[in-house]
């Protein structure tokens, strides 16, 4: 199990507002079974690596879709093997240190 | 205001494990009076660039004093400035085009 | 044609040197007919999208095959359809800027 | 000695061309002592991490000056300390063992 961070951003659409795109891209997401969430900074997913990287090639074509003509997506991949790997296991790990 | 995701991460710490250097990081920034949120992937900040970039450079410097030699920092900025800009108002634009 | 920047950083090896890592990774990425550039911060491939992110899977799995047991990769993509996009036509147009 | 990968992306300006911004933000950078290199995907600077991290912000300012306004930057620190961290450095010790 993968977990990724994911943004997709189109370029020279001639309004700063992305969030129609966003939204876009979010509904392929929600048409799969993948666990994943929503962020003010991009969108986590968490599954096997290459379902993750299906959807989000997927996701990277639907503003291309909507009129955009040039997009940037950035992936960053978390990939652990010796042990479960989970959005929810990352966060509890962590929060058990904090406390 | 700007909204940055920050990811830091100790490279040849031995361990595949993080949390502990993740954990130590997040205490810097409950230090500040920064708006924030810890993902599974990263931590959200948002407020103005200059005290975001202030914090961001004391986070990195974190996992050093914990032994660390070498650490790959990674901060994605978005700062948009024709309107107020949050991770609340970013999150509810994104939403409302989801319903 | 797309453009992408690609890092691959295995984690908790024991030695803050990823140099043998990243060797292994390029020498995938040799053996395709992908056009590509070895920077100091990682590698620069010009492309077919999918064959960009086929050859990208793979150079993500070496470091596991080579003992690590996790693996951090971070895959940026500028994609431009509206004309022809390549590494030696990006940096043309930004060099006849700054003239 | 840190090595640091920057870039910095206008968005909503009406055009997918963004090389005029990008030649108007290395113009900054060429105008430090801070050896650098541009690549087709973003710019490469090597330094000291405090000196990097205030070009940097001025960079980020640039395109709002242009008119943009809103402006996503990406910025990668790579930050060793058990050694000399240079780009040349890395380069050299990729590069052999490739051979």
């Amino acid at each position: 199990m993968a977990i990724a961070f994911l943004t997709i951003t189109p370029l020279g659409t001639g309004t700063p507002s992305v969030s129609r795109f966003v939204a876009g891209v979010e509904e392929i997401l929600r048409g799969t079974s993948l666990n994943h969430q929503l962020t003010a900074m991009g969108t986590i997913i968490e599954g096997d690596l290459d379902a993750i990287l299906a959807v989000v090639r997927r996701m990277h074509e639907a503003p291309f879709q909507e009129g955009a003509v040039r997009v940037s997506t950035l992936v960053k991949i978390d990939d652990r093997r010796d042990k479960e790997h989970t959005i929810a296991g990352k966060m509890r790990s962590v929060e058990e240190k904090l406390r």
